[in-house]
């Protein structure tokens, strides 16, 4: 009997946050395909693609990509996976346009095909018919998705919060949802990001209050960080500005080209006399200016941490400006992002951040709207995703607390498919898959390996010992040449590197004839030992015996 | 004419935290010695000493240390300091109990002079007459310090908050801060650690009902992870577990030291019958058992993170287990710590922390609480400490709320003297000093350039090229030797490697007589170009042209 399974695929990170295969027959449909951002655990590493090795042997089956938003970590990935997989991809009229930002900045726009789909339409894809709804979240035009397949309809949340009163005024699509609920849920699969947050998340519009202080208070210039996709957030900021009668400029590649698609698609409205370069702002008086701009996380190379640092080609923090992070900070970046703000107050700029003022609100679903779509829809089966295991299992408690069964839920991680058959629910066999890192040019060649390695290096740095090895002599010819770096300071440790070279000549001091890779192995161990004894840690010790 | 100088010690971080001076004629005072925690962009580092270099040439002139509590930030710098400085140290019992257990462990004790002193005591140091006054703080114990200068009285908050219901029945002494308002302040240095947080900090007491719910609940064995030296925590979960019939059992060194030594000095009352070993608690049935256990910032080498991974020498995750993170996560450690919860729960345990459960609270005053000492005191001059620039600022703006003339308020950074003369106070030019790293054995060897060659190894690895030179010739002679680390996967790479191997041939092909170094050189630069062309990344790159 045929079967429908959903899997999730990625790594340890949040389970099905990247992308998620729905299958049914010889049918895939892929949702979304996104990239996750490295750990502390992950030094020199870019960003992270989900592993779909497992779809290697499956490529005739795969039949679309289903994108739910259009954020790095729904989209990001899609430039590689069509590489590999030449399928149509649907996505809103917003997404599409940040999609085709994306796709053209990696060279694949051409090789792409791209459909629109819009909250309404169904599109059928073999045995699946695809029923798109609107949801609120921190970006315009996102979907839910409903899926009608043979075994039954499955909802797919995407990432949602229920707002009331959103910027674009457009909420989540109720009526929709009542409609499913009618017609029977098989499944739920749904958003567990805020799963340990209790209440409701809160709705966009308590911003404007924080936003009107603050221009009303600014003695000059008010320079706002967001993240560069967050569209509505540019458009509330824009809004309230204008009623303070200040000019808008955009700094920022990712954020300057989001704004100008997003206005030529009408998801952005700000007049053309509203908006001016960064040449004019500087000629206006600094009351009328307002700067959107791109680096709320302290990333090195964006505006806010240039600004910071005074590395910015053409803006410089006036003592008057006014910082505003409106952007939650992701769990990492703490320590960048704190070291951003101290610095602008350094130059002298006010700065406003959460909880200091209002200036940030989540696009993700707290518990009781959680519990609000659960009770919507009274699903079957609930599957909480989009979380790390720890929201996860917090949202399978709550949905037994809105009286699903224990047994009718199941958390599961990536690669882990669920089987659902005669309205039976199970957990199959964990398919192949991980993560893929992409650091620089390098596509999955740096594996676990290479990062532990760049780990023990980054803590306590490296000795490469070159040796003259005379075979027949069985001992080192003049003076061992020591390379170290990130270890000890040099100008600082003649001392302890002259000592070192006297550990060398000895450990090199072999019966004739002994080899010379037998020396190499003898030199690091007594080199390793003499380094811990003496300073407690252990650099990465490498030995080059070269023979005469 | 003698001025009153106050100036704060360490480094980028915050300001006075681990260390500060008070200065009056030939009489230097030191406020606390702690240590700092290094920083992401600080790899390999064990803990940061504030430097204390500018009091070296002032040997004679240092009287005395007085430490405020007992935390690590405050006292974990002793053993180093009383190397240079063999002077005696002012503390209450518990602290002092507490500094006895960090200076055995570091071999200084007999080398210590310690005195206690006492909220109500008066100690004359030279021209100074020390007053500490009970604080409220997430330790017992805790003073602030009421010191009369020739220049007026100032009053150093330490770390506070006001709790009307502390675990331990202690309140901030509002009748001292009364009577030294009636004298007249000079100036208050007062905690900033949570300006940026609005309201009144949290009662200890809120907690307990986290606590009841969570022990009545449970399945089986609690297992309760917070900072070694909460003592009051570790009172306030033992007295609800008792309630419960659960008996108790410790878990981690530091935690086993130091409840220890504050049973045996009556800051810990629990019953004798009520202890029990590791060993015992697993021959009791799981509902009677609470274990206490350090780990709860997801440290590697902690209970918790070795229970996560199953690397505990005696202790098993069971799936009745339920796991409560009583304690703040330190910006930084929140990946660490969310991946102990995530693993925690793939063992079956129940896992609890903020914000899921009201668990923690903080030791410090919130926005209105900083205010209330303000008023109360009514000082003349006001100096925010213990904080980053933000936090200083912040503090600085309420002092400005609550009527404290801006020209009053002092935010500096580590190392700029605050000056009191006549009623006037100014800001000094800054006295050397900064960072001390402690790595291993090494204290003060590993620099800021060590940290940058560690920071860059850890992002892309190296590459150490070993090749023969023949000057005669000006060629290499042979092949080349390619060491790489943290860079690629080796075995994978051999293509990438090889063509190395053909860069280094060409690039040390040169004049016949041209010297080693200058091969070195060459081929250094071709290789790293080779290499970012090919890969988009920039290994460190060595080389060592053996001449034959």
């Amino acid at each position: 009997m045929t079967k429908l399974r959903i899997v999730p695929l990625g790594g340890l990170g949040e389970v099905g946050k990247n992308m998620m295969c729905i299958e049914y027959g010889r049918n895939i449909m892929v949702v979304d395909v996104g990239i996750m951002f490295p750990e502390a655990d992950m030094p020199g590493i870019d960003y992270i693609l989900p592993n779909w090795e497992y779809l290697n042997d499956k490529k005739d089956l795969v039949r679309a990509v289903l994108v739910t938003h259009g954020h790095q970590d729904h989209i990001g990935g899609l430039a590689h996976f069509l590489k590999d997989f030449n399928v149509p991809i649907y996505a809103t009229k917003l997404t599409r346009g940040l999609i085709e930002v994306r796709l053209r900045q990696e060279g694949m726009l051409e090789r792409a095909t791209l459909h629109n789909y819009a909250p309404g339409d169904v599109i059928n894809i073999g045995p699946f018919a695809v029923e798109p709804y609107h949801v609120c979240h921190s970006i315009p035009d996102t979907v839910g998705l409903g899926i009608e397949t043979p075994a039954g309809l499955i909802v797919h949340s995407g990432d949602f919060k229920f707002d009331h009163t959103p910027v674009d005024k457009w909420i989540t699509d109720y009526n929709k949802l009542a409609e499913f609920s009618v017609r029977g849920v098989l499944a739920l699969l749904s958003d567990s990001t805020n799963a340990d947050q209790p209440g409701n998340t809160l709705s966009e519009a308590v911003l404007d209050n924080a936003f009107h202080q603050i221009m009303r208070e600014a003695p000059g210039r008010v320079i706002v960080a967001t993240f560069a996709s967050l569209i509505s957030r540019v458009q509330q900021v824009v809004d309230v500005a204008s009623l303070y009668e200040r000019k808008v400029a955009v700094a920022g590649r990712s954020m300057i080209e989001n704004t100008a698609m997003a206005r030529e698609l009408g998801y952005l409205d700000i007049p053309e006399d509203m908006l001016i370069s960064l040449a004019e702002a500087e000629r206006l008086p600094p009351q009328q200016v307002l700067i959107m701009a791109t680096g709320s996380q302290g990333e090195p190379m964006a505006v806010l941490n240039r600004l910071a640092t005074d590395r910015h080609a053409t803006l410089r923090i006036q003592e008057q400006d006014t910082v505003v992070f409106s952007s939650h900070t992701i769990p990492g970046n703490e320590e960048l992002t704190h070291s951003v703000i101290n610095r602008l107050f350094q130059r002298g700029a006010d700065v406003y951040y959460h909880p200091l003022a209002q200036v940030h609100v989540s696009g993700h679903a707290s518990q009781e709207e959680q519990k609000l779509l659960i009770n919507l829809l009274r699903p079957r089966f609930f599957v909480p995703i989009h979380g790390e295991l720890r929201h996860l299992k917090q949202h399978g408690k709550l949905a037994r607390e809105v009286g699903i069964p224990e047994e009718n839920v199941a958390v599961v991680e990536n690669g882990y498919p669920l089987i659902f058959a005669e309205e039976q629910m199970t957990i199959g066999e964990r398919v192949p898959g991980y993560y893929v890192f992409v650091d620089g040019a390098l596509v999955g060649e740096v594996g676990p390996q290479v990062i532990q390695e760049r780990d023990k290096l980054g803590q306590s740095g490296f000795v490469t010992a070159v040796l003259h090895y005379d075979r027949q002599k069985g001992k080192a010819v003049g003076q061992p040449r020591i390379i170290t770096r990130g270890f000890v300071f040099t100008p600082g440790a003649e001392d302890l590197l002259s000592r070192a070279a006297d550990v060398i000549r000895s450990a090199a001091s072999v019966k004739s004839g002994t080899s010379s890779s037998k020396v190499e192995d003898r030199v690091e161990r007594a080199l390793s030992d003499f380094f811990y004894r003496e300073t407690r840690r252990n650099p990465m010790v490498t030995v080059a015996a070269v023979e005469e």
